[in-house]
């Protein structure tokens, strides 16, 4: 019943990260590779390895026929999808399903669900989880968003509801200004889709992004904590925590237990993650969306509850019952991780792959570094930038933060650039030790020239 | 007040514990080295460094005077005298104090007091620490000798009280046993230093090697929980794990708050190991005696607690309160640590010092390796021959296990012989597994051959 040949359906470090989780269980490994991937770090370290095509990703990683069809020619019982790629396409989960092989990961229609803004709203209500307060459905007038707006409380967010991509968007802060505003979002969105419907909903200030690590087995569930997110730069997260201290802890039991009742309401199995934002003014949380996948930043969870969330993942989805009940998770201390990206920040974070020249790891208690490098290593420059992620644990945030500063300083990478400047930056940062900050803060931060070279 | 400038006394992996702990502290470092160790990697970390001598050790590391010295010309207002070496030495401690610094450890009354086997027992028993039972003090007859070991309890052991160096020791089970072997021991004795005076105490039957981990701020004193070190070879500790598996809740609460008693009964400052043996049928222990220092092990308490004991020692001896209080201190998971020496343990363990052709490090959730090691790196012959520890954490001893063998495996440290194959060999063996050991398990286990290539 249980997984014996798990085929990995990711590259780079969260590759490696699946080999040796899979590796400590017994079970063997079949690591798939584009043709630009053939050296990486994880085809050295899988048992067994197959190519799946050239290095364009859509033709190898997210081609789902070519990936299915590999793990089934080697004879895989399971498929793990990592991050990104293919790991939250239902048509993927199906396949694998259909294929007769395990996905690591909820079923098809669990991801479909989640994946489905409206469905996974409704399923948050239903499981009473609050969601951002707004109108049911789409608006026709400026009247009737009025009247919304009126119950959610300003500020409110006008967006066209046909709409995407920021077109039709307006924050109003009053009536007056809703009215003036309305009407202009009703134009754009008329203009760009033809259809001027609207949707209003409560702007949430000063968001926090916070999230809550669950794993189920597809009966119970359990959370991990919540870790923090909200350093972020074009909505990718930059310096991720656990746990996140702008919580009291009655908040944080009430957004841990919101995302048991929903993972349980929707049979969930596997790692997943849902995502909150917070206003901390008023300690308010709103659920935005659920992540149905192992996330990059699970290793802080790791480092504050002493659980291998990879190991549980493959556990569950294998067909285990929960190994770890509720009470038995407990949370300790503080942890930080950093991605470290092939970009210079100093050159609107241009990607700069190159070829690794030298490479000196920091040591230390408290200090793991997750990565797929070693000296000689090119890094192909097809794919995501992210080379690696420094993790350290501390008994409270500000030694977490001291451990990181020593950390990043200890490491070297030479031969390529990375964001190693812009993480000693922050570690150094009177807001990010005070905590004072939320996910509109780093970008007016870079603009305002934060970033230079001797505060690195 | 507090610590400005750290003094080194140390080498090899220890050294570079210490620089990352006093980096993150904001603590200038001085690493001492001897003209041996001038390629060491602390001397490259570290912001000062100094040779103190040449490389044979009782003319440097070992020289109270040298390094002293140094200390007191390189303006160091701390010195950290890591474990082994001189950091032990009352007379260390007391020159390093007289010339106005801080010694990274306990007043020199205290390991001077400790550091005395009778002086040490008088002290636990004053605390209410159990010590092994035997006679109060040298006893003269052999009738004396059956009334002692009536009243603590057969097998006991019979040896010489002017003794030392395993001359005149036997071990009786039986009262007519005893009648036979005491005059025998009592002929030795005389023979092998002029005294026929005996000293008899209770045989532990099979004992296992249980230590309490404790950091005292001379006032108060916290435990960090216990390890078990009974894997053991010649006297050294070869694989150590936290927590002992083989207590129970009750023995392990006794256990801890014991070491508790007595380092507050002492005004005990810094980090610092209560030993016992533990006789599992009857769950007695015995305190055997306390090393004054931070130990070779301490990871594996870093591992299930969270706390940075390097850090706690440094800021106790810089003058600060305990950080932290007892019921803040919880254990989870269980951790394991190897010692890895550069030895061939297919040729007895002969030492096989090299240079370092090429190095792989293991990755994963829970893994850690402290070490000194890089490519290119000659290992000085003129040391001890630990090169480095790994150590891992899982959610519990099973899961612990399974990361120790993979981690073992990912581990590649070419140009020299290491003790690898001897750990992958014991992370594979049915009675580590089930915990059926104690400290004369693995001597035999070797004997009989157990440590094959092909097990490894």
């Amino acid at each position: 019943m249980s997984i014996e040949r798990l085929f990995i359906a990711n590259r780079g470090e969260i590759a490696v990260r699946i080999i040796v989780a899979a590796k400590e269980l017994g079970i063997t490994t079949i690591q798939a590779y584009s043709e630009a991937d053939a050296d990486m770090l994880a085809v050295k370290l899988a048992d067994e390895t197959v190519c799946i095509g050239p290095a364009k990703a859509t033709e190898s990683y997210l081609d789902v026929n070519r990936v299915v069809a590999a793990a089934i020619e080697e004879s895989a019982d399971a498929v793990h999808p990592g991050y990104g790629f293919l790991s939250e396409s239902p048509e993927f989960a199906r396949a694998v399903e259909q294929a007769g092989m395990k996905f690591v990961g909820p079923s098809a229609t669990t991801i479909e669900r989640m994946g489905d803004k409206v469905a996974a709203r409704q399923a948050a209500e239903a499981a009473g989880v609050p969601v951002v307060p707004g109108s049911k459905g789409r608006i026709g007038s400026v009247d009737e968003a009025v009247e919304v707006a009126a119950k959610v409380g300003y500020p409110v967010m006008v967006k066209a509801a046909a709409g995407g991509g920021g077109k039709g968007i307006r924050i109003a802060q009053t009536e007056d200004e809703l009215r003036i505003l309305a009407p202009q979002a009703q134009q754009e969105a008329v203009a760009a889709f033809g259809d001027g419907g609207l949707y209003v909903e409560r702007s949430v200030k000063s968001p926090r992004h916070i999230e809550v690590q669950i794993v189920g087995d597809g009966d119970k569930a359990v959370h991990f904590y919540e870790r923090e997110c909200s350093l972020q730069r074009r909505r990718q997260k930059v310096w991720e925590e656990a746990g996140a201290d702008c919580l009291d802890e009655e908040t944080r039991e009430n957004l841990c237990m919101a995302a048991v009742a929903l993972a349980e309401s929707v049979n969930y199995r596997g790692a997943g993650t849902l995502e909150y934002l917070y206003e901390a003014s008023t300690k308010e949380f709103f659920f935005i969306e659920m992540n149905t996948r192992i996330q990059v930043e699970h290793p802080v969870t790791e480092m504050i509850t002493g659980f291998d969330l990879v190991r549980e993942m493959i556990l569950v989805c294998g067909g285990a019952p929960l190994s770890v009940s509720q009470d038995q998770i407990k949370r300790s201390g503080h942890a930080i991780e950093v991605r470290l990206n092939a970009e210079d920040p100093f050159m609107q974070f241009l990607p700069w792959p190159g070829k690794v020249e030298s490479l000196k790891m920091p040591e230390g208690e408290g200090v793991r570094f997750d990565h797929f490098l070693y000296e000689g290593y090119q890094i192909p420059p097809f794919y995501d930038s992210l080379i690696g992620k420094l993790i350290v644990h501390g008994k409270d945030r500000e030694e977490a933060i001291s451990k990181m500063a020593v950390a990043l300083e200890d490491l070297e990478i030479n031969g390529l650039k990375t964001t190693i400047p812009l993480h000693k930056a922050l570690a150094k940062d009177p807001s990010v030790a005070s905590g004072d900050f939320h996910t509109q803060w780093l970008e007016p931060w870079l603009e305002a020239g934060n970033l230079k070279p001797e505060n690195t």
